[in-house]
Parts: structure tokens; sequence; C-alpha cells
């Protein structure tokens, strides 16, 4: 099952996907793909009723596409978590995970503009898998418990200001919480439909140049494994993000170093996750 | 003013403190004192409202008392915001402002008991002065705009796994974020009656020895400057929550180092403010 939202931003209409670009409108039944959405377990209830309105679907056409979530409770993120990636920034992989926050008023939907932020020097990008959490969970058993509490998976570009991030008196919220900084979608895809989510293809390509190239085969920590850490730690609610960390090929590890300005234009992709387009809007032009 | 909620957990009533122990219900007109409320600038009705309804209090008695605020959108938390803080742990005070999350769900109110989380080794407390925001806020002009977007203030007790924090692999966010780990009230105060924010004393016993003992006036960037400095980097949505740091007598500060493993009670307070008293349970109680 393909979960999607569709429509003018904080009004999107909940609703699925079927065939290549057919929306089936859920809004009847479903107030928004929200924590009390998934907190609920109505999810199990929907291939019956998405099979009963196939026929009244319709195309999106030129619809806009919503972030597949409402606002979540939190996001959470996962550093250096591919190893080809580690070995690119000269760091070692880390023994267990690195977890840093976003402000969860970053995201926003899979082709919207990103802007640049006043006083930006050095914003990047990463392409990344994202856990979507279908249920309450705080000190989970296992690995199979946490798999059992994942929803789905969506397409996430986890954009970040490496100035603020590094060189602005520690801890990286700085540099990962602006406004734009989480588009995701255009779906959130379920686990029986993602198959094997440890042999996914990742790609970001800016202005058409393939800047990353990755697989989830080469991550450090599956997402069953950071969601069963993480619940160790803290409670996650339903309907919370976690950015599983981005495979080589960001800016920052370039030779010579390469970053946004605004003007550019970024195509990302995961298999059977969808793609994202986003123009690269300058700070001086909002 | 001061805003309280009163009633059970999920299912607080949103009112005003009026004298020492008389309860104003608002909940008459008021849904919660949530991010939507902030937004609508009803706030500025309230007094009216409350005068309206002054013969109708009750003393709030045996009931439990909440946060004076619902989950907000993101708990921010600025560290090492004390000069005799920094001296205490031996570290110098930082350029400007360092920054971390906790996640959400971790309020609680002012006299709920704490949880010491599993496998847990060095819990500790700290007093902190919180801020809680009024209106959405990105890249405000200066400290008056600032100043302008703060709705009032609330004592905290940010509470911190320092093994987690510190000793597993970087970002503090790990070690803040376990449930019960950030009480706030009793109430909201709103800035006319807090008086000057730069001189309000804080402090901390824990089983009646005197932990933490500190004042405002030590803090090295004040609640104006944090508010304009955030929103250079990220939107503040109204109902945020910001813990400014907290000053000397962590438990981590002492020789030897004092944690928090179940059984103690910590009572805190700040100059108009309130008081806090909260009972610390064992993992393994729960």
């Amino acid at each position: 099952m393909r979960l999607v939202r569709v429509g003018q931003a904080g009004a999107e209409r909940p609703g699925a996907l079927i065939r290549d670009d057919l929306f089936v409108d859920l809004s009847d039944i479903v107030v928004d793909f929200n924590e009390a959405f998934f907190a609920s377990g109505q999810i199990a209830s929907l291939p019956a009723a998405i099979a009963e309105r196939e026929n009244a679907a319709t195309p999106i056409g030129g619809r806009r596409i919503g972030a597949p979530f409402a606002r979540p409770h939190q996001i959470l993120c996962v550093g250096l978590n591919y190893r080809d990636h580690a070995a690119e920034t000269g760091q070692a992989v880390p023994p267990e995970p690195i977890i840093f926050n976003k402000a969860p008023n970053t995201l926003i939907g899979p082709n919207d503009d990103v802007v640049v932020p006043r006083e930006s020097q050095k914003m990047d990008w990463e392409v990344e898998l994202g856990i979507v959490i279908g249920s309450r969970s705080s000190y989970l058993a296992d690995e199979t418990e946490a798999a059992a509490a994942i929803a789905g998976f969506v397409l996430v570009n986890d954009l970040s200001e490496r100035a603020w991030q590094i060189e602005r008196s520690g801890q990286w919220v700085k540099g990962k919480s602006a406004p734009t900084f989480n588009p995701a979608g255009p779906y959130l895809v379920t686990p029986d439909e993602v198959g094997d989510v440890l042999d996914l293809d990742l790609w970001l390509d800016v202005d058409g140049t393939r800047r990353q190239t990755g697989s989830t085969s080469t991550m450090v920590f599956s997402p069953a494994f950071i969601v069963h850490y993480l619940s160790q730690f803290l409670a996650l609610e339903p309907g919370d993000l976690i950015n599983t960390g981005t495979p080589p090929g960001v800016g920052m590890g370039l030779s010579p170093q390469i970053f946004l300005h605004g003007g550019e234009t970024m195509t990302l992709g995961i298999t059977r996750l969808g793609t994202q387009t986003q123009r690269v809007i300058p700070a001086s032009a909002r």
C-alpha cells in the first residue's frame, strides 16, 4: 500500500496511490495520516477501503503532493550510518547509532521548493530512507517487535547547513532545522510493498549531475536495529519520522566541496519509494 | 497572569491561578493551552475572562497539576548557559549558544513522579528557567521582537542521563529524552508578572539537601537573546518550550559525583515561578 496526501499545504487530503498515477481519496474515513491515525490501527482496514473506492480513483495530474503524513511529534536522525559515507568523510563507523533531531516543522512535500536560509554558507543535500513509526514504542524487546512497530518507509532529503551543524558551538540540530529542510514523499510505502529494505538503491542528482549513489545494503545499523535501539532511550510516538542516514556523495564530501546557494534543482529517489524534485530558492527571493 | 492546567494526565482543564490556591476554570472558552491557543492571540483576552469568573474560583486542593501547556511542537535547550556552571564543569563559556533537543513527550506535571530509565547509571537533575513561545518566530529582527514573542516563563527540571548524553556516540538528545524527563510548572507566568527575568533565584534540593543555588543574573545569554538567536536557524512555533540552561550544583559536577537511582525526592523552585516536588521511581518499579 502506498499512502499519499494530495492538495495545498495545510489542506492535503489523505488517500492512496494505485497503479501509476491514480489517487483514491480516503478523506471520508481518515482525518489525516497523523499520530491519532497511526495509533488507532486504522491502517489495517485501508486495503479493503481502497479496493471499494478503486472505480472512483482519479489521476493526480498536476495536483500538489504533500508529505505523506502530517507533521510528526519528532524527527530523529541517524548520523554516519553508511559504511562508504563514513569512509568518504574520513570518520570511523560509530560503535552505536549517532542520534540527532530536526525540528518537525521542517517537513514539506516531495516536490516543494527548498529555501536557502539567510546567512547560509554551506547548504547540503542528503538522500535518505525514512522510517515512519506505526505504534508507540518504548523498551521494545527485540528487533522483531521493532519491525512490527514500523508503519512504512519514505524517501526523504535530509537537508543540512554544514557550517551551522559543525562550526557553531556543537550539537547538530542547529544546522538541520531550517524551514523546508525535510522534503518527504511522494508516498509512504508499507513494509510488505518495500520488500527487502536492506537492498534498496538510493541516488541524488544536482542539476542533472549524479552526486549520490548508494545502497541500503551498506547501512551500518538496519531500520529494525535503529527502532529497537531508540526505544531504549526514549518513547517513539505513532507517526514519528526517523531519517536513517545518507550514502556517499554529499557536497561536504566532494573535493572541492560544493554547496547549494539557490537556483539548483535536486532530483532524488529510492527503489520502490518514488522520486522527488526540488528547486532551491535563494534566501533573498523569499 | 498565571496559567495552570488541573486534572488527570491527558485530561487537564485549562485555567488560571489567582491568589494563593484559587483555580479559575477557563475550559469553557479555551480548548487547551496548546499551539492553536498561543497562535490565536486569545491570551490577551484572558485577564478580563478571569476577572468575570473570579467568584467561581475554587481551591486546587489535592487535585493534580499538569504542565501548564500542552505537549509542544519542540523542546529546545541551551547548554552551559550559566557562567558559574560552566566553571564548575571545567568548560569555557561557549561563544554562542549550544542548542540541543529533548523529545516533546518528556513533558509531565510539576509534581508527577519521574522514572529512572532502564539501564540508567547517571541520572541527574537540572533546575531551569523555561521560555514558552507565544507566536511563530522566524528571522526575528532584534531582541525587542524576541521579547514580544515570549508568552511567559515556567519552572522546569531538565532531567538528564549523563552516560547516555556524553558517553554513547555523541549528540546529547540520547540522554535527555527518556519518558518523564521534563517536569514543567506549576504555572506559566506572563512576563509582566515575572518582573526582571535576569534577577530570579533558582534552587534545587535532593532529599532536603540543597544541591543547586543560582541566579539568572549569571546567565550567559538572556531569554530575549536566545529567542532572537534561535529564530535565525529555525522557526519557533507557538507553544514551543526552550529550557535556558542550569546553574551550578548538578550531580555530575559534585565530587564525588551523585546520581539518582530511585527513592529520592527532588524539590526545586524559581522566584515567582513556584515550586515542584518529584519522587524518583526506580526503573524496576514500573
